[in-house]
């Protein structure tokens, strides 16, 4: 059967777009050789620069840099420590050379932020996390696209989960980023709700009292989500394999080589930012992932040539 | 509004059935007091004991000593050791000391038991595992209701968690057993599919290969879902407080506190085994979940006195 193309109307007329439309098509046949049970119609995607903008930085690291300075506005004693101190500073050179550091194999800094960051949430309340995550996700701008971050969809990829959906997939997000900080805006952002959200986690505690008790944040990671925790974390909350995946970075490899086998090949989309006009341009981050779109037949997908729009019209102007 | 009770026909016309259809009767409406919206209607449930029997011992239990029995057919090194010889010998003595102890906070045979599951599936896939457990699960005997252990669900319970999606709850199974075991068959017995069922897991890791690679158990435990863990593991992978609990131990007290608050009252259900000639007779690890019942409001489902069915028809006598 032919499925309704025109919901994919942000896309242009490329072999990518095509190869969805014929994937989709031909997993919804019935009797036909690629024909895809329901109930294996699982649809995965990575979230910062697979679903939306994550240039100059990721959202959360914006929203967590926010957080350590209010804390260390209120302790002076952080103000001489790392995270802290460059989180006050806006020491964007200390943040930068963390990432340069973390693409090399270095993670040492990465340790003092996540450290840093597991102190401050720590019994922490979840309801509590949620309501100043959606607080700063409703409110904070992009610096550079003159928006507010939560208009840094990509219009397109939000019309590929409703077309994936219309055709019986369940889609779910598998972020490397932290799972409680997005789940407040996805359903509105994305149309996908809380229980279809899996992401890195701080461990939890449930932390019990006469009125239901709560569930709070414990100073120390339960997972961080990325690279080969992708797959562990999709089976663990799905309990199936995907036949979709899209992603944009090596963290995203292992899911996408995860998603389909011999016997039921698999739709692997890897989103591609050369688009530095629209968006950004870096391949940064994203080089094996790269290599691998060559030798494993996935689809690239080029912001710059197949997408016809990028973001949304703006809900005002600057 | 008036739900349709009918839809609970298992269920005799007693004061805790009343409990269920006004608390769902008011949950479904709108403007009214006990309104409660569709996106927080999650209901979830225990399985032994709660959904399906427990007795003699766990149906999971069951499918573990054959197992190891297995394997220590296949490895006489094992057979001096425990857990390998309980289960070669049948030594049912050893296992219910490991029960009694348990039931007075001495886990020392209970880690000996659980070291030797862990070590009987490392590095299996779940795919494997999956195909085992399904093999047991739809061959094997209750050893003295006289029917397949698939047929041992609840017919009320199952009624029930129809009853409650067909007004938009969205049902959970919040397992202390094995999350993995279950999930072949609970969307046959429960019709709820594997997404919507949590429990206990072992660690897991991705072993990449050249055709999508698979997800293989590692020797140790991800976490053991009991007790103040329930409500974890419940919030990790819905986002959301449940309103509705069942439950029928001391291990379900958490999780059962921890449905519904001051300000959105919800339905805490706890199954009492009082009936000897249908199924079983036991207080034994539900004495704290009984007390609570009584002391915070909870209904206690009398199988005795509240259920006109306790199971289905088999499908063949023996």
């Amino acid at each position: 059967m032919t499925t309704d193309h025109a919901l994919l109307a942000s896309w242009r007329d490329t072999p990518a777009r095509q190869v969805i439309v014929d994937y989709v098509d031909r997993a919804v046949q019935e009797g036909g050789a690629q024909y895809v049970p329901p109930s294996e119609r699982i649809a995965v995607f990575d979230n910062d620069g697979t679903l939306w903008c994550e240039k100059p930085m990721p959202v959360e690291l914006g929203f967590i840099l926010q957080q350590l300075a209010e804390t260390a506005e209120q302790d002076s004693s952080l103000r001489a420590q790392q995270p802290w101190q460059a989180a006050r500073d806006k020491d964007y050179a200390w943040l930068g050379d963390m990432i340069t550091k973390h693409y090399h194999g270095d993670d040492s800094d990465l340790k003092v932020l996540l450290d840093g960051i597991l102190q401050t949430f720590a019994d922490m309340s979840v309801d509590t996390y949620a309501e100043i995550a959606e607080r700063f996700l409703r409110t904070a701008r992009h610096p550079m696209l003159g928006r507010l971050l939560r208009e840094c969809t990509y219009v397109p990829m939000v019309e590929l989960l409703r077309y994936l959906e219309a055709y019986g997939f369940t889609t779910y997000i598998a972020s490397g980023g932290d799972r409680d900080f997005m789940r407040p805006i996805t359903e509105e952002v994305y149309g996908i709700p809380a229980e279809r959200v899996i992401g890195s986690s701080a461990g939890l505690r449930y932390r019990g009292d006469d009125t239901g008790g709560s569930i709070v944040y414990e100073a120390k990671m339960d997972g961080f989500d990325d690279g080969p925790m992708k797959p562990v974390r999709i089976w663990s909350r799905t309990g199936r394999r995907p036949v979709v995946a899209g992603g944009n970075s090596n963290g995203d490899v292992p899911m996408l080589r995860y998603a389909g086998r011999p016997s039921r090949p698999g739709l692997r989309l890897l989103i591609l930012h050369d688009d530095e006009e629209r968006e950004f341009s870096y391949t940064a981050g994203a080089e094996a992932s790269l290599e691998q779109a060559r030798t494993q037949d996935w689809t690239v997908v080029s912001i710059k040539n197949d997408w016809a729009t990028v973001f949304a019209d703006k809900v005002r102007d600057d």
